[in-house]
């Protein structure tokens, strides 16, 4: 096959090119016993266990091109669903991709796209082991990302006890100011962290086990929000949470404060309601010490309160964004 | 939650709405320790291994909603991926599902598509393990399948050794005869079986893991066509196949070549290039008996002929169409 040129695209190359192509770019982790090019990958799930988590992203809806490079999206596409893994408290071993992609895009775009897959995977030991490609007007990656418990048990949503402290691993809001900032054109007045962080989210992938060795009885990762996702923990344990306002201010940085003020904005509306950073959230028994790189935000509140309810100091945020995917618009 | 009415449409129930119905219909298979509803579900892989594989569909691309009903495209989706997991000699323990839809796509689409992808599953002791929904103008379904091998090592598509017998469990050509009468738009002149076998093909699942335990030295499913995926392990394995003519007509049902010859066409055509019946095809050691259910098509050539080269009785067969999804059409 002779060698890419820069203006080549996936229309070109034709399917099992682009396959061909990506599979020779990827260096496999230790956990992938069979790549890809055959039906199926076979990958390592060394205590009889694999966990599984599957996500879409559409240019348009999750990313833009003008916004994002093919590298960053890769990067980000493989973050949101590897800090899945790590919120059941598991170790990432492998990806596999789906790409839609229209035929006139440029084979560096996806080859780009891969590097950026295989970037954010290989820090932890994972790879993508597998994939799919067909062609499609709407530009489409779909990822399934496993991974190993290596013994512990699953930390789900639904274990959170009165008297749990609630606590935070990781960065909270820079996506949604980055965001906030693209969408108004206003690229040049942001603080640089939030356009990075917006591009490729940098989640506490180690946090997620060290929580479950630590005892979390409930362990989710911040997709939905700070908010939207303690309230699925609190829905799903059938308890209240009450966050503490000094404690969720102090992950305001100073100069996201600075940046909200530009623009008007107060910036606990970045903080409690932005999306896409993939900070974890985790339940730890009061008599537990929180494991480094954990900050509490707030506790579970007796039995007796509101089930589902989360509060701020005993009021309820009223500046509330959710994300529902469907909802009209 | 109010009873669904059968108008509501996607964008009125909201993501979160339609994750929590379908979860709730779908009856978790054995190999299930955590299903839907977490940041990811936890699949038993008994071994330490898991088989996994991903495949797209699209409207238009890979199905119609005139063609064929949403339960339909549910069995399709679920079988083309558990085929790729019976042809790695696994058996299927859970899907994923993605699924992009437009935020007027009817309720109880949704609800059949996922009733159909339960019922292609629960035979085999699997079922829909989670999944993701995000709205879309371009009605798109990412399926990841996940299997275990008990103990079998995997069949790959490189093993196959001169002197190997070249066999098929299941059917072939059936799904392009159907596809070919849906083109013309002469459905009602079409044989029954071909339209049920385009909407719904029946891959031969039990036939992966019985060869792999007859001793199959390479194993794919015929997803691309007959000669196309045969290619594979020829390429793959560094072999050349010839198949006998007499052997592959006698796949050719009779009322297959029946309609055949209304249209005019060599139903050969079909056997050999239609791709989306998901038969299986080993190779066998010469001495191995074949496993009930599978047919011997051909041979693998001595050493010497030419690596890659598929032919029937020494020629090349002509009216290839070959399935790559990038080419120029």
């Amino acid at each position: 096959m002779s060698e890419q040129t820069s203006d080549e695209t996936l229309q070109q190359v034709g399917e099992f090119g682009l396959i061909d192509r990506v599979a020779r770019m990827v260096q496999q982790g230790p956990a992938v016993l069979l790549g890809p090019g055959d039906d199926a990958a076979v990958i390592a799930a060394s205590d009889g266990r694999v966990v599984a988590s599957t996500d879409l992203l559409l240019e348009g809806s999750h990313f833009r091109r003008e916004w994002s490079s093919a590298y960053q999206v890769g990067r980000k596409a493989a973050a949101q669903n590897l800090a899945d893994i790590a919120a059941m408290g598991a170790v990432p071993t492998a990806l596999l991709v789906g790409l839609v992609a229209p035929g006139d895009l440029p084979l560096t775009w996806a080859r780009d796209l891969a590097a950026g897959l295989a970037d954010e995977c290989a820090p932890l030991g994972a790879s993508v082991a597998g994939g799919d490609t067909t062609r499609g007007d709407v530009l489409t990656i779909a990822v399934t990302a496993l991974g190993d418990l290596r013994g512990r048990p699953p930390v789900t949503r639904s274990g959170a006890h009165p008297g749990d402290v609630v606590a935070v691993a990781g960065e909270l809001g820079w996506s949604a100011c980055g965001l906030e900032f693209l969408a108004r054109g206003a690229q040049a007045d942001a603080p640089e962290e939030a356009l990075r962080r917006h591009r490729v989210p940098r989640p506490p992938y180690a946090a997620g086990p060290q929580a479950a060795d630590a005892g979390a009885t409930a362990l989710i990762d911040v997709s939905d929000g700070l908010l939207a996702d303690v309230g699925h923990i609190a829905d799903e344990s059938g308890v209240a949470i009450d966050l503490d306002r000094e404690l969720v201010e102090a992950r305001v940085p100073a100069d996201m404060a600075d940046a909200a003020l530009r623009l008007g904005i107060d910036p606990l509306e970045w903080v409690l309601t932005g999306g896409e950073d993939h900070a974890l959230v985790a339940c730890f028994p009061a008599e537990a010490a929180l494991p480094e790189g954990w900050r509490a935000l707030g506790r579970v509140e007796a039995a007796g309160a509101e089930r589902g309810a989360v509060t701020i100091g005993g009021k309820t945020w009223v500046g509330v964004r959710g994300w529902d995917h469907f909802a009209s618009r």
